[in-house]
């Protein structure tokens, strides 16, 4: 059985979770499909520690995925993965003062070295001083993130593939992460000054180009808002993914639902959406299969 | 790609939600290829309603599960299907005043009518005529629900598969259910005894006769203890797979974790576990599928 | 401050979940106060040994609650109270093999011994053999409750206040608990029989003579569904309470909407009803502080 | 009863959901009551239209709370409310199309009117223009929200009250808001450039200014995080609280336990902490009035 039948039995179902996932794949065939559509996506939550770096990879590389919103921490696992240090599988149950002492660092039940860090911080010093000082002293975290992306070796890089594919990865917030404090040590005796009010002319201009807009939203957070919110200057994305283990109740961002989206002009009221109740590291790569597998790609 | 191929990749990855899913594809593999394995399948929330039903038929008839503990709303819902009611795909923004008034009941996004359950009380006081009062004045609900599958013609139909295959479904809190209530109806002229303390009898047969005893908790509830517990009288099950969405924080026994279970004997010490936090509509089918695969059996 | 000064507040702002605890008060201290109200009290989860005793006892002993339907669990935890032994507080993060080896069970981060449960062995075989072998061959759970209740000592017992003021407990599913086990045993030398027919019967009467009926739902399960679904025969109740941390998308019963429970008819479509979501521990005392404390009665 | 003697009872329950409040508000009492305790208090999710505003203008007022690390999102509604708009109750069950043709948008069940922010609109243009353009064209978030605070006349005002006592309000992900795109559009044809950066060196200074250093996390994000990595720098915080309702298992920061923390160093390996899964709206109020309250301070 190939995921595409799984799926489109789940999509026959057409109820609770197994419906979400089934008309998930359907919008994402969609979106991947249709020529006209500008597809963004935002990342939250372990998305490349948790796996998910080749498939995100691949969607920017085959011209699927144009716009990337993201955490700068999944900006950073990409590049110490690039680096070669590898995330390695953990446990919830852990010891973590012993952790502590062991200098790793654990996300969930997912290690990682804390001396992939510190090469970080150099690779990021390094990196930092081979960027025109001109153009350091002003610079976008999408411009950034490009500069950075053109120095990386790995192919399955997601910072190097976009760069390479000029896709746009948009981060505002990257300061908050252990990359942007890098950028704050480096700042203490050179210049570099960044300015996220840049990162809006970028996403910007993606939204105001695009024919139809789609997003698939991994987990939600900053970069879920800043991406919807950027949408409601085009009346709303016409098709949406939302992938979160959130819940609404409480009334974050977060967990809010697409339909709620639709009042703030997120989401246009005729457009399509589906939120998926789901641990991303189980929907996305099951929705992406299936999705390519009915546009008859190999995946 | 096949589900097999797609969850080997989620155990490679080996962590959080892809992690869970590749693990429980592997012990499900365990207990379904073993012959030394005694599998009880424990059901509660919205399975049948939800689209479990043929698989778990399927898992019945193919004699990979010998032992089924579930709810009476499971059972509720395999007959009414196989009385040619249909469950049919609603939302969870109905407007519930309509639905009353159009004479159909909500569970989640899963539309019934209520017509279904008036045919089921007809079926259930028929049928349970044709029990002998001598067998149905004190009657486990394991001996009733095989009465019950024998007479329902449905080759799809979990209760019917199971009487054929022999394979009890035990279901203590059986009257918790409409056709429980039915049976209460049915009592009122005639007799009927309902006695769930011979269900601990069959139940404990069939752990004592186990040589491994494996266990896939769907969902959690009073099943998932009921099956647990009765494990603890021969130190445990060897092999357990959990799918719930609930959290172990408030307590609970449907979010407990299988390491909590071990504190009782419920799991053995050195058994293998995995609790999969995940919709069932969507775990349930990936995992059981990847590991037929793996068995190279079709699906 | 007062609690029901800090609930008000609550109230006043009215929304998120700080508006549900406001509107859960409100309606606990409507079907409190009100004459007419028969209030129905359901518990599943870990209320008793998580510190709900108390309270609940107070509720039966003041005639506030008039029918509770509670899974076995919390009556098991009750008598083992009354035996002398104490719940004690642990730890989530516990290794539990070493909780197995030290005969202690862990209930999220509540540790019970286990010899706790063997003393309770000892006592009900004991209060068993006092029960008339003619009552005990077929009895239902509320019947059984009740003879158990009368010959508790502790004063803080639920099961003794309710036998004392003659409030069911009506537990069907008792059979899936320790005691349940007991019964079991006890069974095996000595007459006795279950019927949770009969307790349907004992529920009935009770819907049948509500003038109004509230619920007040602690945690989900069985209980939930029996009581609901009892009152479907009185076209629903007329105000419900649920807390829960369960949610809705699953489609399972313990997270359904008190909407959905209109489409079933057990909420009247007039009704009024309010879902906290929220850890019945921290939740329901500071609904009844807040409720009892605008009724002018000092908690 | 008091709230702190209610809360002193959940804090001798000591399990549950009530051990977790009884642990938060006595170290909340700890972090307060400490002089050697710099305080931060991060912010995300809807506090400020849920209703927190005054108790944590309060806290700021008070002295109590030295640092905010928050999303512009509830800066955002703190303007709005200062400039005359109230957030009003609605529904989680709205007609979303409705209320977009309205006007109005929803947070939850809390809804407010777009005109809000076209006032925010005007409003911000309008300071932003009395920023002097050497300041505001290379601008760090907590300076930017010092000069916003200074012009607000509402006393009840988050800004304006951290402004009147110095409390640095950090928001490097400021431009992910309503507030932040109005930057962008000033920027159009004005000078300003936001460089969160600069946030670091202030987040810093109070980190090393520390003697002991205390977190209180509301809902998690990007705030929490910024935060707590920032400890890192003297080794983790002393003591920490945590309110969310999100979960671990998807190994997203929001739901990361303390403990996780320790292993990055943003919690001492010696600290103390408590996770309260709970809505902030119903667990913050409890928490900071029983603090309070054993403090001896009036709430």
């Amino acid at each position: 059985m190939t995921v595409g039948e799984l799926v489109h039995e789940m999509k026959e179902c057409g109820v609770l979770g197994a419906g979400k996932i089934g008309r998930a794949a359907e919008l994402a065939a969609e979106m991947f499909g249709g020529k006209d559509y500008t597809v963004f996506l935002t990342m939250a939550g372990p998305m490349v520690p948790g796996g998910m770096r080749r498939i995100v990879g691949d969607l920017i590389n085959q011209g699927y995925v144009k716009v990337v919103v993201s955490t700068g921490a999944n900006m950073v696992h990409d590049i110490v993965e690039a680096l070669g240090y590898k995330h390695s599988v953990g446990t919830f149950l852990a010891e973590d003062k012993e952790l502590r002492a062991k200098d790793i660092g654990r996300i969930g039940d997912i290690y990682i070295e804390q001396k992939a860090f510190r090469s970080l911080e150099e690779w990021m010093h390094k990196t930092l001083e081979n960027i025109p000082e001109e153009k350091r002293r002003h610079i976008s975290t999408a411009e950034l993130l490009f500069e950075l992306g053109k120095e990386i070796q790995d192919p399955e890089s997601i910072l190097a593939i976009a760069a390479k594919k000029r896709v746009p990865i948009i981060s505002p917030a990257f300061v908050d992460s252990i990359a942007g404090f890098h950028l704050w040590m480096f700042g203490q005796d050179k210049k570099i000054g960044l300015d996220p009010i840049l990162d809006v002319n970028k996403l910007m201009d993606k939204v105001y180009d695009a024919k139809k807009a789609g997003i698939i939203i991994l987990g939600g957070g900053w970069p879920k808002h800043f991406a919807l919110f950027a949408n409601t200057f085009r009346e709303g994305v016409d098709c949406a993914i939302q992938i979160t283990m959130d819940r609404p109740e409480p009334g974050g961002l977060s967990g809010a639902t697409l339909e709620e989206a639709i009042s703030w002009g997120k989401v246009k009221p005729g457009g399509k959406s589906v939120t998926v109740i789901c641990d991303a590291t189980i929907a996305f790569p099951l929705v992406v299969a299936a999705a390519l597998e009915s546009l008859g790609k190999i995946h």
